[in-house]
């Protein structure tokens, strides 16, 4: 096993590339699909079952695991992989996202975010120094810069302001991590939907080096066309040599477009939170479990899946114990999500070495319109 | 395998007696604990889970069953084994138990009982003859007669009325059920805390013939002195060759003493109910995790104990989980539990099978004395 983190890209069909990252926790295939692991758990999932699915990596929340248990005592512990069993790759997201979404009385500043605790209303910073601290402590395997999540819309003015306050905690971001090996940092791009200030941005982040680049900014409410038409370019401002990360994304139609632009990483909570809703994600579209058609049906959800909701469970048993509030409802639905999205992961990684990536885009839609879907 | 119900006793230490039960669908050891799948799922544990801490049979409660999914859909579904993906044998109960302590608008007859649902409120009858149907369509490999649990305290009279309207509803279900090779049935001696009605209680069932005994009317707030002293005299009753069943119990203590005083057979929520609360089963005592006691703790829950909260994680993540409400903390929580109980049941079979019964209850006495114990 590696001592370093390296990228290495195995192939390529048109712009989507298949690839591994190589780390001393583990290699990463690339395209990668992250579950979320918020608050040092897979919600609903022991961290063998998720890794059974295919998963080679998670992503933890900083701005969570900072508040609760703190970053110190998880550190004291041992680290986040010990604390949570997972010695797989770990990647941490740098807090500021979801201060902007789930804190209270947030005060913004050149030097980082004040901000009141969602929990119990205590007082914290996040700094790009602070950032990086909390993250070493996780002992997370790759740690993002800390930045600004543009939000969505934004004027060309407040758009540029953001993304150069970004590129100067990217900086700042580079400078506190320091010489860690094994570990990457990975930068951020930002520029909402302006072509000139992605480019900007991709050439700053290129300026100060990272081990790998996220295209930031995005499944922040502008919709999948709009998402699309940034994709088609903004990952091509990115190096070729390095992973590519589209965060907090997405559907599965999302995570196949986006593959097809270039992507090579994404993270999403919708295959855990719809596990937990009742929304089941299949090749066919999507069921809802609740629905009251299922309550006879002794069919599986997917005859095809080897996840163990499809192996020894009817639709008639995954809608009764949905409707009776029943934990196995959200343990099996969840496994199953995860299993369909790493499935899908691995369906994308063969066509791309096959180069026949088109042709499986094509099967993709064409088996999702043929029917038994249900809208989400 | 054999086709057909049995009770083997191998051994016997003091009354402490070691046994098997073979059906069509495996094994039974005795002493057993019967973990509770009350809806179709034991909460919070995936079947092969709970098969894997060592249990060798569930319960499965007849009233929640019966109102959802309904018997009937069970049964056209395959059965509840088939339904539930639990291969082992399965005890219902009557429904009786659970029509008074949960449902609305209770009226009792000869006949049987008119309740409302607590779920929808709609209007449902429970006789003697329909426990019995609803049974058979579960598919249960031991079946219970439907009986009415005699409140506590109950003076002689009010005592004596409703064991004897028992003993009618056990002649009818014994009618009722009928000859099914392979299945078994099983009388419920009541009479409260009165000990020559719980010998006409027995001599009725007696004269009646099942193929199991349980001592009804326990656990039911009379507290542990109470039921032991008749514990002391109900069990000796009952035929040598059959096993003998204690519904609803209980603690450790509980089921330890039980045992002692000649039964084969328990069931309880409190291994799965506490591993949602947080409450901790160990050797030395209850732990309750959401303490803050344990939040820097590194140890494990037991150093002894095989079951994954203790193989994987220390008492801190526990602590953290439970406090941030994350399912893991009920999963892990009941597993621990679950394993707890079954290893107190394998350790009394291995005691009564060397003659060391005695031995066994002052250890786990003495252990439960040393310390690290909280008050559950």
């Amino acid at each position: 096993m590696t001592r370093r983190f390296e990228f290495e890209k195995l192939g390529q069909d048109g712009k989507a590339r298949l690839g591994v990252i190589r780390s001393p926790r583990g290699e990463i295939r690339t395209p990668a699909f992250m579950p979320v692991g918020t608050a040092g758990t897979v919600k609903a999932m022991m961290p063998e079952s998720v890794a059974s699915t295919g998963a080679d990596i998670l992503l933890g929340n900083t701005y969570h695991l900072m508040l609760r248990p703190t970053a110190e005592r998880i550190d004291r512990l041992g680290g986040l992989h010990k604390f949570m069993n997972w010695d797989k790759p770990i990647l941490t997201d740098s807090g500021g996202f979801q201060v902007m979404s789930l804190s209270n009385l947030r005060k913004m500043s050149e030097e980082g975010v004040t901000f009141k605790s969602h929990i119990d209303g205590s007082r914290h910073t996040l700094t790009p120094e602070r950032s990086m601290e909390i993250q070493r402590l996780l002992g997370s395997d790759i740690v993002m810069c800390f930045d600004e999540c543009t939000p969505f819309p934004a004027d060309p003015k407040v758009s540029m302001e953001s993304m150069r306050l970004s590129m100067r905690w990217a900086q700042r971001s580079r400078e506190a991590f320091g010489d860690r090996p094994g570990h990457a940092l990975f930068g951020i791009q930002q520029g909402s939907i302006y072509r000139d200030q992605r480019e900007r941005s991709a050439e700053l982040l290129k300026a100060i080096e990272f081990e790998g680049y996220a295209v930031g900014g995005l499944a922040v409410g502008e919709g999948q066309d709009t998402m699309f038409e940034v994709l088609d370019y903004a990952p091509d401002m990115l190096p070729e040599d390095k992973p590519r990360y589209l965060m907090g994304v997405g559907k599965p139609d999302d995570i196949v477009g986006a593959v097809a632009r270039g992507i090579d990483m994404m993270d999403c909570v919708l295959p855990t939170r719809s596990g937990r809703t009742g929304q089941v994600f299949t090749r066919h579209g999507v069921l809802n479990i609740k629905n009251a058609r299922h309550q006879d049906d002794p069919r599986p959800v997917d005859e095809s899946c080897s996840c163990p909701a499809c192996r020894n469970y009817s639709r008639a048993y995954l809608h009764h114990v949905f409707r009776a509030q029943e934990m196995i409802s959200g343990m099996l639905l969840t496994w199953h999500n995860l299993q369909y999205y790493q499935d899908l992961m691995q369906g994308m990684r063969g066509a791309i070495a096959g180069g026949t990536f088109d042709q499986f885009q094509s099967d993709f839609h064409a088996q999702r319109a043929q029917g038994d879907i249900e809208p989400l």
